[in-house]
């Protein structure tokens, strides 16, 4: 298959290049990824600035474009510009830490691959759940496997797959698992310092006081050494939520509205 | 109540400005915000840079917090470090341009509402449908009768709603219809561009090409002079999706996975 492969750690980070190495052997891989690390950038886009894209060589060979963009603009530039036959599928990763829970929603790895379902295009993204792991073979085998079930299958249009790989061996791996985002709370805080020129600034640090153990959720399955696949969509509404505001009478019939509602 | 009220066209916006002063004819309003515009950010947070604070004036008097960050940040910020006691509500805007459909995933406005229902307050997102609005009065009436509404009832943890005001003065305006985030797509284009230093760069540019026309989606309702209200939260999972990925056989077993599993 085709593949435009992103990243949101960077097109220098170690994860694109094992995913890189491991795609070629078997597919026509294109990749355009962030010059610099831009993690935790949601699915943010740029339209107020442009975008500037460079050749990139690895080990002497040419191996893709850098782009001053978001992982998400990269998926936008690609497919709007650069890659000429379209992909048939965009790949995101790999990211180093693992994207479950609500991280889900900040993680530009996951958003590339948002990107690509929007745009319609099947995608994966793909983390591994470790900031220094020793070995990814685990998680690139993960990936040829879904492009082979991808391309005997296919996926709804709308719809990505979001991949945690524990960081294990692949002998010691469980297994996988189909997954929801699960229940993932943070006890965060910000660290108050004073710069050399009195400015305060701050550090947002925290970490992980509340995590879901229902087996289905992404959190418990990666913590117990299965593979999480969770499939994402864009659709953000509360369907339940619906029926319930119209109850509370949100709809009601007040003219002129809303002055007529606001001064009771 | 005791409202934190953010945005993400910066502090010195005008939208900001308008809806600061009616709430505070009802409300204690705190103020933390981008420095500067943050549009299309999506759900980004800041944790590789510290943020930096500092206070702004308005006409000559303490206005609030301008932040280095996002506007989640701003409320993750706003809430763990600078606003004691704790907000009843978050309240994101007034947003210039609507928010509706897709633009919701790229909203920086909708995403400081999502990161304060993450935190567990209720909160409010409020757009206007122009990029020069002549007039916030429906926009900021809505908001003060959706507090009420919120002080009344409470909204459940987790959800926050998305408001969208058409761009008319509020005796025009038709009602407020709850819907859900829509279907809207763009044609989207990058204008290839060549700088004075002879590097190549790309500018987005886009029309909508299809909006959704079914009566409960947000996109529609905005389009007929109706105040759209859409409920909103984080879990991004498509739930229809998992029993088909466990039909695929995904979780077959095979030892040691996932190399049986790409070998085949």
């Amino acid at each position: 298959m085709r593949i435009l492969l992103t990243n949101d750690d960077g097109i220098f980070a170690k994860g694109i290049e094992a995913l890189h190495e491991a795609l070629v052997t078997r597919h026509d891989v294109y990749v355009i990824a962030p010059e610099t690390e831009r993690s935790a950038v949601g699915h943010a886009i740029t339209f107020l600035d442009p975008l500037l894209v460079k050749p990139v060589k690895r080990n002497g060979a040419f191996f893709g474009y850098a782009c001053t963009g978001t992982p998400a603009d990269c998926v936008k530039l690609g497919i709007a510009e650069l890659m000429q036959p379209l992909p048939d599928v965009v790949v995101s990763g790999i990211n180093l830490g693992a994207n479950v829970g609500i991280n889900v929603l900040y993680s530009g790895t996951v958003s590339a691959a948002t990107e690509g379902a929007i745009l319609g295009f099947p995608a994966i993204a793909v983390s591994i759940d470790s900031f220094q792991p020793q070995d990814f073979t685990a998680a690139t085998d993960t990936v040829l496997h879904l492009l082979d079930v991808i391309e005997h299958r296919g996926l709804p249009r709308g719809v990505c797959l979001n991949v945690n790989v524990p960081n294990l061996p692949p002998e010691e791996i469980r297994g996988m698992r189909v997954t929801r985002q699960g229940n993932l709370t943070y006890e965060e805080n910000y660290e108050r310092r004073v710069d050399p020129r009195s400015r305060v600034y701050y550090w947002l640090s925290g970490s992980v006081s509340f995590a879901e153990n229902s087996p289905d959720a992404d959190v418990r399955a990666l913590a117990d050494g299965y593979i999480s696949v969770t499939p994402i969509q864009h659709d953000l509404t509360h369907h339940g939520m619906l029926a319930e505001l119209r109850r509370w009478g949100l709809e009601k019939p007040a003219a002129p509205f809303p002055l007529a509602a606001s001064a009771s």
